[in-house]
């Protein structure tokens, strides 16, 4: 197997502009988006005719993030774009570009570097993104940065725009995600369907475009996506807008397959893992119920109360408090 | 001393806001430039009324690129914003927004950070640009990567358009940077004034918006940034347009302070050293020299010609070709 030190940044460069060039890509439309510069000069260039400009950046760290042994490597090319893609949409904006950057140990084999692109680049199929620039580094451990670039015809969706009052909701079932990544770590091999599609919802999460779509057509103007745990998200929400808020317990939407494969851990997965990468928002109970109505699998699941900033409180129908059992993801810790 | 993970990601984070919070930048006037939205949200959004959009990013990775010894953590906040400006300069653009990925060894203390951010904060007063978002990781191992946005309002400068009879120019001198690495990695104190002056070029080197604006406004179309190294990056120019190059070597401007402080190597050092930011450029000899005209220290140095793709000869006035001593700087190897 080749490695990286052997082929070098040059010869590596120009071998990933041919895996991407060779994906024949079709630009996007919205938006005017017209490409000038891609992979190969200083920059990369395009112009749009109109719309509001966003930008996120995404990263993921071996043995961080992920580990070989679980993760192949088009899974988690597929996993960093789609990251990036979630927080893009979950702006009401559509993805337009990318830029990647490697970190690279000398010894990593070339099908690392091969089956990373190929999953991004199914991403960009998937999402009518480009890949269109990036950067080369050694490193003594392999992590890699994705920026994506995107546009918004409308007014951003912020998250500190909660109120008291509002419905809070989701776009879709939660801890399909955290559930696969259990059963990643833990012995024994998958057997029932329920284990392969959460390993699947793991490996494979789908932000999806028009979920943010709707919510922008529908009126809702806050809103994030889920990618921490929903608790966690939830506080960080209820934090930047100086609101607290209650979910009802029984109307968060559980991944399917989680009640028969974790049955006693089912809602605290839901309530705690992230990665599933739909989008949490709130409004006006009518806007809300709304949006909900045109979005399968949507909830409301609870309301934004006034009280400490950032309290999030998850009860049972009779008002008793769940303790949470699982914590949400927090980094560097 | 705090380290990382004793502080945690979310109070981290709001470290870090409050840290560029309290900077009180001045947005970007340029290309209509509106931010909507900075650090705490799914992404940045800014709105443009005109222009092409560039965007490029940049990492160093501690024990690649830099050592906690050879370099103080706000200049290196420093070359990283540099290092991502220098590219959108040299796309004829002017630099507006960037995003700040830290992969964070939980050891390390807020110190680090917070010299990391006034550096690049410096460089935000500099350029007029924003620090509007990122990601913060754990990582085994420092490494920081930044992705800038800008905006041309004419083409964007590229570098694979170079015509053989064009003549080739650079903006300044060359090898400071490279100079200053070779005192600060070599024993013994710094004497005289001119090796203050090259470490200062490596700490703190200066890419200059106007110098890319003035190679627009003169008619030039084929630029790139001399990052690596003149030798390696014009060879890159070469390759990418299809051409070759003769470099005249009496011609090229080397930096203050190599001749007397490196009386052998100060030649090769101006060569093979990156990292001055300097643009290099070409175009119909009339139209480069008007621009070298307006650029003060900026200097033809030699043509392009026909010939193999990427190669690229530096030659006495008798026509005699002087052998590269020293390599520029290629990553991976």
């Amino acid at each position: 197997m080749t490695t990286v030190r052997e082929i070098g940044e040059l010869a590596l460069i120009e071998r990933i502009a041919a895996q991407v060039a060779a994906a024949g890509l079709s630009a996007p439309t919205v938006g005017g988006f017209d490409l000038r510069l891609g992979i190969g000069d200083d920059a990369a260039a395009w112009r749009l005719s109109s719309g509001t400009e966003v930008v996120t950046t995404d990263t993921v760290v071996e043995g961080m993030h992920f580990t070989r042994q679980s993760m192949p490597w088009a899974d988690l090319g597929w996993k960093l774009w789609a990251a990036n893609v979630s927080d893009v949409v979950s702006m009401g904006a559509v993805p337009l570009t990318g830029v990647v950057t490697l970190g690279l140990p000398s010894d990593l084999p070339l099908e690392a570097i091969d089956g990373l692109y190929e999953g991004m680049l199914d991403g960009c199929r998937c999402y009518g993104t480009l890949i269109v620039g990036g950067d080369v580094v050694g490193a003594h451990e392999l992590f890699v940065t994705v920026a994506v670039n995107g546009v918004c015809e409308a007014e951003p969706l912020r998250r500190d725009a909660a109120l008291p009052g509002h419905a809070i909701a989701v776009t879709g079932s939660l801890g399909g995600s955290r559930g696969g990544l259990q059963l990643l770590t833990s012995e024994g091999t998958l057997s029932a369907t329920e284990e392969h599609v959460l390993v699947a919802a793991h490996r494979r999460p789908l932000p999806r475009v028009e979920v943010g779509q709707a919510l922008v057509a529908a009126g809702i103007r806050c809103a994030m996506d889920v990618s921490d745990g929903l608790t966690t998200d939830l506080a960080k929400m209820c934090a930047a807008s100086g609101v607290a808020a209650r979910v009802d317990a029984t109307s968060v939407p559980v991944a399917s397959g989680l009640w028969s494969v974790f049955p006693d851990q089912a809602l605290n997965i839901a309530l705690a893992g992230g990665e599933d990468y739909e989008i949490l928002f709130t409004g006006p109970r009518e806007t809300v119920e709304r949006a909900v109505a045109q979005i399968p699998h949507a909830a409301v699941i609870g309301a934004v109360t006034e009280g400490d900033p950032g309290k999030v409180r998850v009860v049972r129908p009779d008002g008793q408090e769940i303790p949470l059992e699982l914590a949400g993801w927090e980094h560097l810790r």
